[in-house]
């Protein structure tokens, strides 16, 4: 992982797709003193950056063969794929980054599109808004051939803290899904338990820090969970699945009682109903990875 | 809220229930110097503690009078007002601070039953396990009225880290059950995020440390997010609802194509469908608030 924002000798780069995004982009890496050729279907959104130093190319085949590493960031793959696809455009040793969002079957799939066309090519993902990028606060995950990040590392530590995940064209993508999950599950908390204080006549400002403090505690047991999933052994160190279940029905008739949402309650409790009716409740919290691991009856 | 564990001066403090927590309880006491009065239904349960060093008393009564202050640790506050209801328990000029675990309503009518009759009352809630009574990890929340909860500080700081949250006696249980959401929302997304990567072939102890560091950097949102929350408005600075909807309908079909839970995705994509429903789509995420706090529909 790259932390913070480096210069670096300067490269070639293109950025090709000047929506909010890509502007953002192609504005971070003119900041780092990068040779930037842009592209976009409609070339009036790139005036600012033309203005900043950017080269307009007169196509996005031009865009490509003009630079070392060409970031791709368009609406989705199927745009990717449709306008690289076109006649003159020429993959064969040209290096793509697609910070394309896409599903991590699309990124294995476009992957293996680019590459038999000749394109070294790794995905990524960007965790970050607009606003973020070129700060040390936008994460942004690369995956794909380990060699292909390396060398192009420093220039693209310029669009945040760029981080390399391994070979598998999909892991950016999968990472991404699994980071938005914990972003929801963790904003979703926070405003249940605010519902739930509020109606005590707590404000929200003097829960936060609260809520924050549970969240980074529960945060840091996780490397030590994992140990106990990758062993697949869920010894109730801590507490058992049927004591946890009874706190759960205890939070579901406060949650009611209070006349805010169950939604959250219900879940946990079907969720551990189930592991203890497979026969786990004298194990521990952990051993909910194989309700997770299948498809939701 | 006194972090760590301070040593003060010596004070006469019962422990009323001896169960699995009621005995890591009366041991922190008795480590710190305390004179530690205990009594059980079961007195055998007192055996270990009367060899290190406590008082066993004669009864639940005699155990209140020989006491500055008492703790109590019971299964639930009925078997509370059960024992301390009994002939011959007087409760006026007694200090109570109950540890069981209740609902908010119950620990107010708890605390309006003993004041009543005349004792001074906290409530309290324990955020830990009975290993970890007595080390700062242990999290013990108080509510009443707030001289108590100071008059008593340094001798309750021998059982963990003590926050007072204010004069509400249901508050210690509220934020409790908070806290458990958050808990569990939390474990509930690294095992999500463990099952999709899974999917892919990475281990859980490769995953934790960015679901780790995902969770860490969102709790630090919250107490800007509270703001929003407090003043009721919700301007999309970094992101619309409409947008996040969008993501999370990706979350949901690389959740089924992967073949793991679709539970969380669902869940998150019908409060945010509520919501723009509602006509807050151009909003930003804390909007949902209002969501969760009406009764679930
Ligand atoms: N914005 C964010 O907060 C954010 C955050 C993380 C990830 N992302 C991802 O970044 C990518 C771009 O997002 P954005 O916010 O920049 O979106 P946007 O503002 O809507 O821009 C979309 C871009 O794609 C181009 N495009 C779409 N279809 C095309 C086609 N068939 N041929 C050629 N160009 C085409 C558009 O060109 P025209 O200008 O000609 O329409 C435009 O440059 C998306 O995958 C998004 O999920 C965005
Ligand atoms: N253990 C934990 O991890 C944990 C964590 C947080 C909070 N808590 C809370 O702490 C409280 C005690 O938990 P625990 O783990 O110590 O439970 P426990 O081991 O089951 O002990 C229950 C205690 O309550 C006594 N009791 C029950 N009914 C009684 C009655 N009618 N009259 C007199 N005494 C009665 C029992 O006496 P006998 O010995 O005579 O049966 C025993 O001392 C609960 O409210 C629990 O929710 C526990």
């Amino acid at each position: 992982m790259t932390t913070g924002i480096h210069h670096s000798s300067p490269t070639a780069v293109s950025v090709v797709g000047l929506g909010l995004m890509g502007r953002a982009l192609a504005q971070a890496l003119l900041r780092a003193g990068h040779h930037v050729t842009v592209w976009n279907r409609t070339p009036a959104k790139a005036a600012a950056l033309v203005a900043d130093g950017a080269r307009l190319a007169p196509s996005a085949g031009a865009a490509l063969r003009s630079a070392d590493l060409t970031i791709l960031c368009l609406t989705d793959d199927e745009a990717v794929r449709g306008l690289l696809g076109q006649d003159g455009v020429v993959l064969a040793g040209t290096t793509l980054v697609n910070l394309t969002s896409a599903g991590s079957a699309q990124a294995r799939e476009t992957a293996r599109w680019a590459e038999q066309r000749g394109a070294r090519y790794l995905d990524g993902a960007i965790m970050a808004v607009p606003p973020a990028i070129g700060t040390a606060e936008a994460v942004i995950l690369h995956s794909g051939p380990r060699t292909d990040f390396e060398a192009h590392e420093p220039t693209l530590a310029a669009l945040g803290t760029v981080t390399y995940l391994g070979d598998d064209p999909g892991l950016a993508s999968l990472y991404d899904a699994a980071g938005l999950t914990m972003m929801w599950s963790v904003l979703n908390a926070w405003l249940h338990g605010t519902a739930m204080l509020r109606a005590a006549g707590v404000d929200a400002a003097s829960y936060a820090p609260f809520a924050q403090q549970i969240a980074v505690g529960v945060a840091g047991w996780l490397p030590g969970y994992a140990e106990q999933v990758d062993r697949g052994s869920f010894p109730a160190e801590v507490s058992a699945l049927e004591t946890d279940a009874r706190a759960m029905s205890h939070l579901l008739h406060e949650s009611a009682a209070l006349g805010v949402s169950t939604e959250l309650p219900r879940l946990f409790k079907a969720l551990a109903d189930r592991a203890i009716a497979a026969g786990h409740g004298s194990e521990q919290y952990p051993v909910l990875i194989e309700e997770f691991g299948r498809p939701t009856p």
